[in-house]
């Protein structure tokens, strides 16, 4: 393993722990950004100095963010989940191996079924401290306590991914009434990419600020790598289990079954995967429904599942077996991402009979997998025209019974290959504004290539500008904490605090680094007769 | 003059001219994009072929993209609306300057005073066929009709930029009901810069996709810069004159007076700008307003007029000359931009009293400029939250009587310095589509240095994103037709028609070659076992 495990650093900023109240064993990271003091020199000419305070932030680097840590990759990151599944009980490990667990027979061990029944995790403590980041010490009321919390997962509005066999993963939540977050995807392509590079993407989004990641590897060695970064990741792992059960079967569609399928799925429960999306939406009767669009089928599960379908003229064996599927998942606490499998892939086709057929479909099968206390979220599109964009929200409520939605994008317009993360950020940040839970990132080269780690950079930082201008607009507390303290730093000219609290403080700078003339107390683009700023500061000053 | 004035080149495309019925001699340029056949296979192994409709797109690059004008700068760009005033009649030369022209005494020339009289201009027939793109060889029924044209410029719910001194300006329009049109800005400050660079830049501009460019240079030169950008813009050039009445009294503020604003308010009328901000609603009892702001002032406009207005304990000259500043222009046809001194530089500031205060002033204003004939339109922010863009967009329509409105994206959060043209197009797009005309661009170096031309092509296509994607949720008559066209040979995999079709073919394609492995009919994300179009097509043919 060659892949570079150097530490996340960020100027100015220390790794910080908070304990919980319930569990003061639980140790909730966070990156708290130091200020530097605000100065005003006075008529004398003297100099005083304000202190800022310190602004805490969402930290997914786990304990790469940590020089405290020292991190083996090949030992993979530290279990801090296992003592709390073992204490919890409930658990087994798997014939003989090691550290593999899932429920003993007849137990129930899931997030959902522990909040069914009132009781409140660690995980669940964890995320409402994680998710008050700023409150306590600025003493602003949030309605997130780890009642809240429980309450939500309680009813399906939100999830907590937890696969029982991945406590290396942190717990972060998924739900409208709580931050929105994003996803990123990574993941090799037959002859592309090798596992090294696809560790490093993993932690690079992490560092970033990916709260999920998928791994959408369709190649050689797909188990290898999946195992090199659920063992190294601290934010939980998605996968989309038909690829690996088709590359079983040779990419032969038509000889997938629900053995092989079902084989798949376990394989991956054992490994660690926090959920799976599976296209278990897309109905044999339904699959017409996509023949006159501009763009047909554009998920790869759900092209698959679909043409599957076609060639055995029988209904989609993962809608079959859907129940079968929700009692596998029980057993390790593995949520399901209910794929999207007839996401619009044009504008023309947004939300059409196709789609919203599929959305039907997901809102019967969320209701089964409640019943078996799966945790469980929605996939959505994908490519919507603004003006389409609510309505896939009202029916996602409505169809789903408040189930998280999860989508990606979307994107509204389709003209704009090489820019489509900002295409889809526009969509995004109005959907998550809306209410949806989580934004699939999209990167400069979706539909064009496999993103480097240079684009997942750039696809990270784009959707938590999305994410974050929907948590300021939804009015989750404290979220403005952090454009007012870059905004007050910007007005006083503390350009490196204005960096340090940026989403990308090294691109900042290095922008800033690029101008012609010296730093000073005026505003780069105007000159120093011509800064707003500074003739701001002294109108205010000269009253 | 060193600048390279090489053509503006698209690839499989031409530029055509369409003619008007009304003026049979104006000659409308667009950009032709020629599209390969679709090909199909049938069971026997026969290729069939079907062409695909050429799609027109509205071309901003002037005389730069027609191979068969020879440019040569220093003789500036062919006069070809000299013409057409000349014909109309009610200007002179200006006291024995060749090709300099006024309205005669007495006498009226603004579009919008034709457009009162009902009578309808060459520009006006002009900006109708070009709004309408596509529409007459698709057979699209469109609102926007020369007589549409003129009713929209007489009401003032449109600009028609086009001063009589620019003549090299292609016309286009501004307004609710047309395309959303998008603003470049570019100039020099101080140390940075040279003629030649800003001179690029502007063409630049154009070939990418800028209705508009404004010169905001602080520096030295800024009269000879200016002439070399109007000389070679295509498209209308607007700036803010209390930059160069500033560099007149040495940058002091103080020194500043109606008679200096003046001069320089004549000497760019007869250089050809075409439209200037003018921050006149800046008032000195509501200065006061952005006391408690986080930050401040942060138009450099605002901020010179409000220390202005604070060192001499007076009203701004602005404000107290409006109506003579409208007879200046009113004898050129330039239009006025009403600069919003005021607006918010954080979203912490946003929607507050002061800026709101300086709207009101602001729909006071433009009733007294539409009474001399003066065309105009109203400036808005700045950093706005998402649930705040829609309060922006109500009040400017009711305070401002419809007159078009042309924001600064808004920026949607703070926190992303280096991406400031995502955080704010994502603030443009909605509020694009909620009505504003035209979008003033955000370059990735917003607040931390001017733009290069790298930046200028980044914010651009950022903006014209933002842009169409206002349009398509508008729906403006056949703006859906690139995207459309796009989407089908994305699917057809026809992919050097995907590119062609794109806002910025170069970049595709370099993304698209990037990748590892050879082109073939496969999306290039998937590998060929799992491409969803791929499989989505056969899906279809199975049936």
């Amino acid at each position: 393993m060659k892949c570079n495990m150097s530490g996340i650093k960020f100027p100015n900023s220390e790794k910080v722990y908070m304990s919980g109240k319930l569990f003061p064993d639980i140790k909730v990271g966070m990156r708290k950004v130091r200020l530097t003091p605000t100065v005003t020199i006075d008529e004398c000419g003297e100099r005083h100095f304000k202190e800022n305070d310190s602004v805490y932030i969402y930290d997914t680097g786990g304990p790469f963010s940590d020089p405290d840590i020292d991190i083996d990759p090949m030992r993979g990151l530290p279990r801090m989940r296992e003592k709390w599944i073992l204490e919890r009980g409930g658990v087994e490990a798997v014939d003989g191996k090691t550290c593999i667990y899932r429920a003993k027979c007849k137990e129930q061990i899931s997030q959902m079924y522990y909040a069914k029944k009132g009781i409140i995790t660690r995980e669940m403590e964890y995320v409402a401290i994680r998710e008050n980041m700023n409150c306590e010490e600025l003493g602003i009321k949030s309605h997130i306590t780890p009642e809240f919390v429980c309450e939500e997962i309680a009813t399906g509005r939100a999830v907590l991914p937890s696969n029982v066999n991945h406590p290396e993963s942190e717990p972060m939540i998924i739900g409208k009434n709580f931050l929105v977050k994003i996803n990123a995807n990574i993941g090799n392509s037959d002859t592309s990419s090798d596992i090294n590079e696809e560790v490093e993407k993993a932690i690079w989004s992490c560092r970033w600020g990916g709260d999920t990641l998928m791994d959408l590897s369709t190649g050689k060695n797909i188990t290898e790598t999946r195992q090199w970064i659920i063992r190294n990741s601290p934010v939980p792992v998605g996968t989309v289990p038909i690829y690996q059960a088709l590359e079983r079967v040779n990419g032969h569609i038509e000889d997938l079954n629900w053995d092989i399928y079902r084989n798949t799925l376990i394989e991956q429960c054992e490994q660690g995967v926090d959920y799976f999306t599976i296209h278990c939406g897309i109905r044999l009767h339904n699959i017409h429904l996509a023949d006159n669009r501009l763009c047909g089928i554009v998920s790869r599960g759900g092209s698959i599942m679909s043409k599957w379908c076609q060639i055995h003229k029988k209904e989609n064996f993962l809608y079959e077996h859907f129940d079968d599927i929700c009692d596998i998942l029980a057993q390790y606490d593995v949520a399901i991402s209910l794929g999207d499998g007839l996401r619009p892939g044009s504008i023309y086709d947004a939300n059409d009979a196709a789609q919203f057929a599929e959305l039907d479909t997901m809102g019967e099968l969320i209701e089964r997998a409640w019943a078996k206390n799966v945790q469980a979220f929605i996939e959505g599109p994908g490519h919507v025209p603004m003006h389409k964009i609510a309505e896939n929200m009202q029916r996602q409520i409505e169809k789903c019974h408040g189930a998280p939605f999860y989508t990606l994008g979307p994107l509204v317009t389709d003209i704009a290959p090489a820019y489509d993360n900002i295409t889809s950020a526009i969509g995004a940040a109005q959907i998550g504004w809306l209410g949806t839970a989580m934004l699939c990132y999209v990167t400069p080269k979706e539909h064009l290539a496999l993103p480097n780690k240079e684009d997942v950079r750039t696809g990270i930082i784009t959707y938590k500008i999305a994410a974050h201008a929907a948590d300021v607009a939804k009015g989750h507390p404290g979220a403005t904490i952090r454009d007012n303290a870059i905004s007050k730093a910007r007005y006083e000219f503390r350009w490196k605090d204005q960096f340090n609290l940026s989403l990308d403080p090294e691109l900042a700078l290095e922008y800033y680094k690029s101008r012609k003339h010296e730093e000073g107390e005026f505003c780069t683009m105007c000159g120093p007769d011509f800064c707003a700023m500074r003739l701001s500061r002294e109108v205010r000053k000269c009253k």
